[in-house]
């Protein structure tokens, strides 16, 4: 194992029979890692994995909805949801539903911990309505497409470190 | 028991720990409570139990969105979701949010059986993501408002059949 940013991989683990929990290390203190991850114009430049991401709503406040388009060569993809709380810079709860299977609702909580070395610990746990849902976004390929995000997300921080 | 419309009680019991389930029979034939309950503007004549109801959206379709905004004396309360399945006139099943617990979010399957007498039984049932939000509904005063709801539907029903 490296100490590289590039080479970091999330761990997924399932602590229930209705969770995914996601836990990475980002090379950026928290107030960084952040400021990505809630600024519009900063998610837009990593979180659709190098394909164009249009950020239609994100009001980052309790009650806002956000919704992203993401168009890859495969095609269009709506996500969306609402937040239901906002602690900067360490804690957000928010929904999260694909256009492709809509009305089934994952509610994510992700924290941020500030580490040693100016780096930040990312836990983010799904919780889902049911045990086939959350196997549905196991398979469905998240992982991968969950990791090429997060490298860019490395990239996006290496500049504004 | 009396067989008058405006006498009926909705059913409510809770059939696992994360759902409310409600029945409740209509003295109207089944396609005339499939139109009362998915065309907008009979919806907005009853839903609201006489208090003002804007529908904002309400696109009955896969996919769609809806929000209603009801001005009561007390306040001015906002409900959305989206759909996840329609089939006329027998099955709906939508998410259902309420803006005072933003992200908090129910799925609802409603079904419409045709009944002899052209009388049609509703069965609701709403999943949450954990019996605290379950519970927190069911003592919201959820019951009183959803009797009040149905009576106002009874009589809409009648002026239709």
């Amino acid at each position: 194992m490296t100490t590289s940013a590039a080479s970091e991989t999330a761990v997924v683990t399932t602590p229930s029979d209705r969770e995914i929990r996601v836990e990475r290390i980002f090379a950026a203190p928290r107030e960084v890692v952040w400021r990505a991850m809630t600024d519009p114009a900063i998610v837009a430049q990593w979180w659709g994995r190098g394909n164009k991401l249009v950020i239609e709503r994100d009001e980052v406040e309790r009650g806002g909805h956000w919704r992203y388009v993401e168009h890859s060569p495969e095609g269009v993809h709506g996500f969306e949801g609402r937040y239901r709380e906002v602690v900067p810079p360490e804690r957000v709860v928010r929904t999260f539903e694909w256009d492709g299977m809509p009305g089934h609702v994952a509610v994510e909580t992700a924290t941020l911990e500030a580490l040693d070395g100016g780096r930040t610990r990312l836990v983010s746990v799904s919780l889902f309505h049911t045990t086939m849902e959350r196997d549905g976004m196991l398979h469905s390929g998240m992982e991968g497409g969950m990791n090429q995000s997060f490298a860019a997300l490395d990239r996006v921080l290496a500049t504004m470190a």
